[in-house]
């Protein structure tokens, strides 16, 4: 096409932003791959995706970003956290389990306040970004307080307040905390970055009726039920003795398995709790980094997967991990079950990248709108930086991005069509303002 | 003092270089941590290293290096490397071994040429020093231009060429190769950064004969000698059925087992191995990242420290990793051991912090020069920057230098006394220059 037919084309459409030049890996159903490629984002969302040849003209951007010598794929998804535990890395590890929880997690976690679970989450959210993750499902004390992190730092979350039938610190006893849920869903409906989900904390802490009861408000509100499950043999041995049942076995006759359950963890599964999880679609969050570091055993990903279970990919807090740096922990997924199975040819790294994309989308039931770089999808994309010694020569730019790449590669992230990182520049925070914060909660906490 | 009295002192010495304002991790026999430390540098050795207080006046510097907000430690050894793999860096992942090796690694080292090793090292010097290594010993073909490669870097290394039965495409014959060793050790005598070993490739490639023959080339020499170990329980039953004995046990029959030998991997190891290797202080090379994504297993690393065995960490070659970032190997060193002894209090973030300083400079015969910050020792230090998300708060840095940190986080690297990295930059090498060749190479091996 000569610049004069250019020309006599009909008026290119608008856009906000322009991705142009890079490597666009789609990860849509049919995994298309457009190099260069080009991305168009307008009012949040994305208008088109395609060759650069075909998509260079088709649109007047607000905004052009150079992306050559880069890969653009979908914003990552850490599918579990507990954000403002930043404020705890490294306070205590290399502990036996107990020692950590009683004599360190525990009584840094009686002194939380609202206002420090807001600065340890922005301090998340800031790390988030700054390694490409653009959404991520948290649980924890004050979450209203991590809601609004969130959208100060321009990240998409599925939040709720963590539920058990001991009094919290937060709400006192549990109906005050089945309340504040119900209202904290409320508060957020329909909101575009921001959602709520009902979230008991684990089968040890919640009896069989709170759990029943979280489970009706969670499909009483239509949200997401969130869990921690099964995460090492001693809580199937613990489970068991109280109730009879392994843990999965246990959910499913309280009637609390789903596809609106997210569960976290499963290390500790039988074949029947497998076959369980796929034929409720539970989806399950795998966090390779905090079962590997707390010593709770590995979890059958590749049965999982093979059953037709939806896996997703989380970091865990950071007291446990230490990092929310979701790049290690793809490479550690697909390392880590090569060695599990002694087979090298398990969860490839196509496999992997859409854990950490799609299917944690899907997971948080933002399938049809987050994980892909599709028309029409929410404008989640990262843009990361493959011209660096490390990642040389590119032979496969996934592998790269599961077995050589690092958070620090990433060097621009667009959230719901907002530029919130721009050549490594945090555009929503003070990262300098951030981190004084929590060096002075910091403080506190060490005395 | 006052600054009158401080006048009245005797004229300070010169140093070349004084790094002041960090804290400063030693890694001597008694852990000092100064902080605010200094470090002053001249002739390439460490002069005085203490509290920033006692020595701010001591020392004339040419050069003074602010390390606020740093932590400042010996540069990471790097005891396993094909360095010049970093061409085939994401050739082939996810594969079976034999496929892997026979359909994809085995043809594009068949096209090596000298150019090419030369061009790979250069990558990897540059990806290593970017990361924080100052050292690393290497095996592969074509050793002499690793050899040149490392020095133009500004690195130190310890190399060797590659040796086996069959022949070569270097050197052609076995013969050839044993005087191409010992024409190298000779040709690098005396150099302060490189140094020579002899290094046959494996039990399952050499002769019983061959063995023997490098031990005493190694022995005649005063080398090390560097051979791949038990690698998997494939190895140990191949060597079994054709020697009657596990690889350990036929090393030490052929008396080929020293504290100058350096074992690569050793994962598949019997007690009575054990307790052979600590006998004789063989020397073991971790490589836990290669280990999981080549479905080899886990090496008893606790069980082998208990028995007194000198362990140091490497990253094997980067076809099998794929990235030299000894950040990414710490961690998974520190978390995959308390996985598979199901116990978080096993190798805590300060053994292996040590792995990777102390242990791979002891590995390497470097002991008394190399791998802590103590007054006569070679000046090889990394600075790595605290202040930055994912590094915030600081509670005990050697936990977050293992748990959180990135490669990306060093911020300068000196080596033997020269800055090569500074502020993140290359001094030694152009970067854009080094990544173009390898580049243009990788064309060649993908067509
Ligand atoms: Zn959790
Ligand atoms: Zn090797």
């Amino acid at each position: 096409m000569t610049d004069n037919e250019r020309n006599q084309d009909p008026p290119a459409e608008n856009a906000d932003l322009v991705i142009s030049g890079g490597r666009v890996l789609t990860l849509n159903d049919r995994n298309e791959i457009f190099d260069p490629g080009t991305v168009a984002v307008g009012s949040g969302r994305i208008l088109a995706v395609g060759p650069s040849e075909a998509l260079s003209a088709r649109f007047t951007a607000r905004r052009v970003m150079d992306a050559a010598g880069c890969v653009v794929l979908p914003g990552l998804v850490n599918a579990h956290t507990h954000a403002a535990m930043t404020l705890f890395r490294g306070l205590a590890d290399d502990l036996p389990l107990l020692e950590w929880l009683q004599r360190h997690i525990f009584p840094a976690e009686a002194q939380l306040t609202e206002e420090w679970v807001y600065r340890g989450t922005l301090l998340a959210c800031a790390e988030m970004i700054l390694s490409g993750t653009t959404t991520f499902c948290d649980m924890y004390l004050f979450e209203h307080k991590v809601a609004e992190a969130a959208k100060a730092a321009g990240m998409r979350a599925l939040v709720g307040e963590v539920l058990y039938d001991f009094p919290s610190p937060h709400y006192g006893p549990i109906e005050n905390g089945l309340k504040f849920t119900e209202a904290l869903v409320q508060e957020w409906k329909g909101d575009p970055l921001i959602s709520v989900a009902v979230e008991p904390h684990a089968l040890y802490t919640c009896s069989p009726e709170l759990l029943r009861r979280c489970h009706d408000l969670a499909c009483r509100l239509d949200t997401r039920l969130i869990v921690h499950l099964s995460e090492s043999e001693a809580e199937v041995a613990q489970i068991r003795e109280r109730y009879g049942h392994r843990p999965v076995e246990h959910l499913e006759r309280l009637g609390v398995l789903s596809e609106r359950l997210i569960a976290d963890h499963c290390v500790a599964l039988s074949p029947s709790d497998i076959e369980m999880l796929a034929f409720h679609r539970v989806n399950v969050v795998h966090n390779p980094e905090s079962n590997m570091k707390l010593a709770s055993g590995i979890a059958p990903v590749p049965a999982l997967l093979a059953a037709g279970v939806n896996v997703a990919l989380g970091t865990d807090g950071c007291a446990s991990n230490n990092n929310l740096d979701l790049f290690g922990e793809m490479n550690t997924c697909a390392t880590l079950h090569k060695l599990a199975a002694l087979d090298p040819a398990v969860l490839p790294a196509q496999v992997v990248l859409r854990m950490a994309t799609r299917n944690g989308a899907a997971a948080l039931g933002l399938g049809h709108t987050v994980g892909q770089i599709t028309a029409g999808y929410f404008a989640d994309i990262i843009v990361v930086d493959f011209q660096r010694p490390h990642l040389t020569p590119v032979y496969d730019p996934i592998s790269h991005l599961i077995y050589a790449a690092k958070g620090s590669d990433v060097r621009h992230v667009i959230i719901h069509g907002r530029v919130v990182l721009e050549d490594g520049r945090l555009l929503t925070l003070d990262v300098e303002e951030v981190m004084a914060h929590v060096r002075s909660i910091a403080k506190k906490i060490a005395s």
